[in-house]
């Protein structure tokens, strides 16, 4: 008998040949070039990654970061103008793209305990003397959720947890309801736009999130600024637009946000909340919390405040007042282009934003300056002659805090260029110290861990391949660690929302990688004005190695996307992961029928009841429909067809050059791949979400439901439409694969 | 492909049918009682149940709990003789048993924070308003850990968690030693007088334990006096000495500690502390927690105070000086016996202690009142004209906080006629509202399945055996859930230690039962002087309905043992324990085997190095030694002899009375089955554990470990021993079989 562990253990031994032989490939050929490609190409990175200084990056944070430089600031356009400047002094053929969305701020904030007491929160975020920027009060935003709707509501308060459709289902079995009350949740769990959308769908009238310090306060470390983590007073600022639905301007859906685009009415507008939402401190959180009634909440909600967590319901009694400046503002992408030599037509983009809610010396800035070295560093490769055969594009987006705004818009503009012309986007954003973190399309996948597997750790004599895929073995699951033990190259993670990679992958079809390094720095600054040049010196990436390992590993990519031969687009990786997700909605299906069956059978014999303590409130659910027998064969069947096809191209172009003369036309079917996965029609009831394969949940918001039509339609119980997207994806798949034969037809 | 929970599922409409047929079956025969015999039995039952009254406990509760009546205390005396004075009225043949035990007494109590600032410990329970005993505190024990060596030592701390050997080892790879250094743990996840025992053993100097809020406090609900929790000030009592070595009297192990006893001197009894200990509350333990210095300690460390958990290992010095009297006191056990008619040597013994640290309304008077309760109500029924077969005997223990003093004691000093006459030892301790939790010898598994599926649940219209067996079913794992589901009787636990069953099971091989109800009351008030009748009438079982149902079920177990024709032991219940016992130790060994080797990769490959972030302090462990093919034939043939003698007496003796004239010699064959389970050598290192099947961990002081002396061998890596402990329980089982084999032939 050898059970698993024994098997991970042995796979361990096998990997260590597996991982030998990859280095060993690393010295071979590289993806898309040809022998002489790839030793003028090792040679073009040796020289990119001399001339990439830590110190560059250090300068442009205390630069970009010295003031903060929001959406429509003063600091913040200065910023775009001067990194315009900079680009165009590296030989970028720079504009800065503006457009103008709306963006609400504050104009009346007011959270008030009415009963049994009353008490007038602080909404107020304190300079620290230990903090250089923290005193720019004058130019600071206030702490607030940007797309909450006016309002001025009272009602009593009751706890939510974490706000999401199943913690409310606790609720309801605790015979709690929100209706005509306000919640009060706390961050995390899921995407912060989700709370008041899920509340204001359950009949809450107001919504209010906190910080809770077992999140990211002094159960997690100590707090600012004796250590990293969120202070008493700290507050994370943040959109709660219903980007689910769509990002960007929610009076633009679509279309460019440009000066004469056409704007629906304010009302009309579908991402907006539907009910008033603010975020607080845990210090202005606690009295609220104290005074909650009722029942003691159950355990995995209960929090890290030095009190006992009620669900609430009756008291307290709370206001929310809240009332915006509902303005449009001017925002301003910087663009960068340096035209492809051979193939100008062919884009490949590089992006990060540049605006934050308040200083952001980590979130953007830590990537950004990441991605402005190696623009640097390509701008003096260029300088000394070369000249990469497709167009390299930078870019630095604005307004993404407010939903993807500047990425969003720049795509929705240039939609019809970039269809046609975009083949990868590269994203970052905030970089820390750690373990490289690799998300994106599969397509992608064997290229992007071959970077990974060239790029030295700064801190470990190793490769950060090596030490994701160690971390990943020492500390991942059974399942985690064997594959990663297993398999020659490491899964990287699919791609849910929350950066601006969304409008190029999820709206367009644009093959997308999301890179950053992180785990052993970082902490509770985001979205505060701790989130300071100050903090990340002491608790980041306090050298800059891993923002200058960042720039190797993204550098590399562009480099090696613009410069190869073909476009280092493979297929079988894609169709082992589509086989994982076609299990996981499989499986999932059996997993509901059975505790559905389980369920019901426990409601019907008495045996729920049975349990309950009859002193404490129980609603006894209602026994669920049955989960019927789900054909998923035209999937399958659809997904051996990619196996057979993906197969079939990496037989026919291994180690081979395309045919003369058909170079661009296979670099165009490759591109197109990622396209075929999307459909016009887009995901049910959000059409502008028109991936197959990757979205963010509908309830989950920054989070990934990988075959979104079929998992969300299966999670929601409709089993009519759950039939309807198996057939939809199955087709989408079959489209991808036709796409793989006719480039596999070439040679 | 069906999955595990479909068949769960799908066996709970088995189990459905099973359960009607148990039910059924209980209007037929009980186990062993002939049909005429079970309906005597069962009008007896009747007659039990109908004179039962909650007003009896109440008031016993009232005055037994009046006043702190701790061991020795003129309260505690006063209390053996109003209950003598009882059992003597309700016609049971009673004495006072007296013992004179060591039991040291705090002097002086000092603890203090000597760096980085002075503060000096309260080590003070507050009396509370809404709390009437709570204010006695001229009679009360001050908080302390009983059998702490006196000492005065001064060290930096050092924060240890639970302060359990993978606690330690969790210290050791972060470079932390305890070396010199005084250690402050929380209580949980151990038994509390493990704690100081790793510290020495460690090589600490002194341990401070405190209630962490997390465990007992208001993380977990309301403090005391809103609410049951621990509130700042609340402390938990407790004995140290090191009972798992063996548990009574320190001076006079394995002896009677009557009052011509030989004592050994104190310096060389083995069972006291190696260094002072000291429990504390968690409004001083805060103070010093604050000042700890060093890393962060890993999440599952921390508690729900309001800072940040830190190691510690230089900051801040702590002194602890403590000195006791070391008196001996002289200790009140309850004997009432009523004689049996027809096997007056076949005694049925019942046992609660009666002795508190403080007032102890719910531990121990709860469960005490119950067991009075049956006493008064057998009572009647004797006074009715009624007799038992067999003898009855009732105890109420003095000195269990000690380390089951009154108990131990006893029973080695009857050890001879116990050894002879001892059928069934029945404990209880503190009772509380909710679910019945059955653990004890599985030879009487069956038999206290049956009488729990013939009382009534005080709050729910179905048997406690019902409402039970629905908690594992709708709260289990994936395995205990379908293990309830499909099979007849419930799995009762295994007994390790914390109350009075372990000189008659573990001392002994008398077959025991430990039974109780909880799961919906009780709260935070264990050791505290807030365990009073304030709190237990509106947190315990307020209305003494489950006290009352202890009664019954206890009363049932007492009735149907000393009046059944024969003894209604069962084996192959038993057999299919001892074969999950089996399994666990040898998948035990798979999985260390399976570990080691990867953990030892992990080391060799450097793995382990990479993940480390090099700003923390990391001790890269050892490789450890491969864990050897080890044999379990021999004790997998003793399952299969065993498992074959259990289905031989079942078949042989179903339906049928020991043939004429054997009835006697038929019992003291059953009776001598667990006595076959010892061995007079004992566990290795601590010989006054005789018990082969069921022992408290060594490293756990209370919570059980089976087939111990193989288990603990395996997990202490000590391959030698864990091959001879195999030889030796193969032979128990073997033993025990032959005695079962002997039973069969008597048909």
């Amino acid at each position: 008998m050898k059970s698993k562990l024994f098997r991970v253990a042995v796979g361990l031994f096998l990997a260590a040949s597996v991982a030998a032989q990859s280095m060993s490939a690393g010295n071979g050929t590289l993806m898309g070039f040809s022998a002489a490609g790839t030793r003028e190409q090792r040679e073009i990175e040796a020289r990119f990654d001399a001339s990439l200084k830590a110190e560059n990056l250090r300068d442009w944070m205390k630069r970009l970061a010295a003031r903060p430089h929001y959406t429509g600031s003063a600091a913040g356009k200065a910023n775009a103008e001067f990194m315009a400047d900079q680009f165009r002094k590296w030989g970028f053929d720079t504009k800065i793209e503006s457009f103008d969305v709306l963006f609400p701020t504050p104009k009346t904030r007011l959270v008030e305990m009415t009963a049994p007491e009353r008490f007038t929160l602080k909404l107020n975020e304190p300079a620290l003397k230990e903090d250089s920027t923290s005193g720019q009060q004058d130019e600071q935003l206030p702490s607030y959720n940007a797309y909450s709707i006016d309002g001025d509501v009272t009602g009593p308060l009751v706890y939510v947890n974490y706000g999401t459709p199943a913690d409310y289902d606790e609720l309801d079995r605790r015979g709690i309801s929100v209706k005509g009350k306000i919640v009060i949740s706390r961050y995390g769990g899921a995407w912060r736009g989700i709370k008041p959308k899920v509340a204001a769908e359950r009949g809450a009238i107001g919504s209010i999130i906190y910080s809770d310090p077992k999140n990211d306060g002094y159960y997690v470390g100590d707090v600012y600024p004796q250590g990293a983590f969120r202070n008493e007073n700290g507050v994370q600022r943040g959109s709660v637009m219903d980007m689910p639905l769509y990002p960007g301007d929610p009076l633009t859906k679509g279309v460019g946000a440009t000066k004469d685009a056409r704007r629906i009415a304010l009302k009309d507008a579908e991402t907006l909340t539907k009910i008033p939402v603010l975020p607080i401190s845990y210090a202005d959180a606690a009295p609220l919390l104290k005074n909650l009634d009722g029942d003691v909440v159950p355990e995995p909600w209960r929090g890290a405040l030095p009190l006992t967590y009620h669900f609430g319901g009756k008291t307290p009694t709370v206001r929310i007042k809240l009332e915006f400046n509902w303005d449009i503002k001017t925002i301003n992408n910087v663009i960068a282009k340096m035209p492809g030599s051979v193939f100008p037509d062919q884009w490949i983009i590089r992006g990060n934003h540049h605006d934050a809610w308040v200083n952001g010396a980590d979130d953007p800035i830590s990537g950004l300056v990441a991605e402005m070295e190696e623009a640097r560093a390509i701008g003096e490769l260029a300088k000394a002659g070369w000249r990469p055969k497709r167009t390299i594009v930078y870019a630095a987006w604005d307004a993404e805090e407010q939903g993807l705004m500047g990425s969003t818009e720049w795509v929705e503009t240039h939609a019809a260029e970039l269809s046609k012309k975009a083949a990868v986007y590269i994203n970052t954003d905030s970089n820390g110290r750690g373990f490289l973190g690799m998300g994106g399309s599969h397509t992608l996948e064997r290229f992007i861990n071959d970077v990974a597997r060239d790029v030295r750790d700064p801190q470990m004599n190793m490769s950060v391949w090596e030490r994701a895929r160690a971390q990943q073995i020492v500390s991942g699951g059974t399942a985690a660690r064997r594959e990663a033990a297993e398999r020659p190259d490491m899964r990287i993670g699919a791609l849910g929302s929350g950066s601006d990679f969304t409008p190029f992958l999820q709206h367009m079809g644009i093959a997308s990688l999301n890179l950053g390094f992180g785990g052993e720095s970082g902490g509770g600054s985001y979205h505060s004005i701790y989130d300071s040049i100050d903090h990340y010196l002491r608790f980041g990436d306090t050298d800059f190695a891993y923002g200058v390992t960042l720039s190797k590993v993204c550098g590399r990519a562009v480099l090696r996307l613009a410069n190869a031969d073909t476009l280092p687009f493979e297929f079988t990786n894609f169709a082992d992961t589509i086989g994982t997700y076609v299990n996981e909605v499989t499986r999932l299906t059996d997993t509901m029928r059975e505790d559905t069956l389980l369920t019901n059978k426990l409601i019907e014999s008495g045996m729920l009841r049975a349990v309950q303590d009859p002193r404490d409130t129980f609603v006894m659910p209602s026994p669920k429909g049955e989960v019927p027998k789900i054909d998923f064969t035209p999937l399958q069947n659809a997904l051996k067809r990619l196996q057979a096809s993906a197969a079939a191209y990496q037989k026919a172009s291994a180690g081979k050059n395309a045919p003369a003369g058909t170079q661009k036309q296979l670099d165009e079917i490759l591109i197109n791949t990622e396209r075929s996965l999307t459909s016009i029609n887009g995901l049910p009831r959000r059409d502008w979400f028109r991936h197959q394969i990757y979205a963010p949940g509908f309830y989950t918001g920054y989070g990934v439901k990988t075959l979104p039509g079929v998992r969300e339609a299966i999670e929601q119980r409709d089993w009519k439409e759950a039939g309807e997207q198996i057939m939809v994806v199955a087709a989408t798949l079959e489209r991808f694969a036709a796409e793989i034969d006719k480039a596999a037809k070439l040679f």
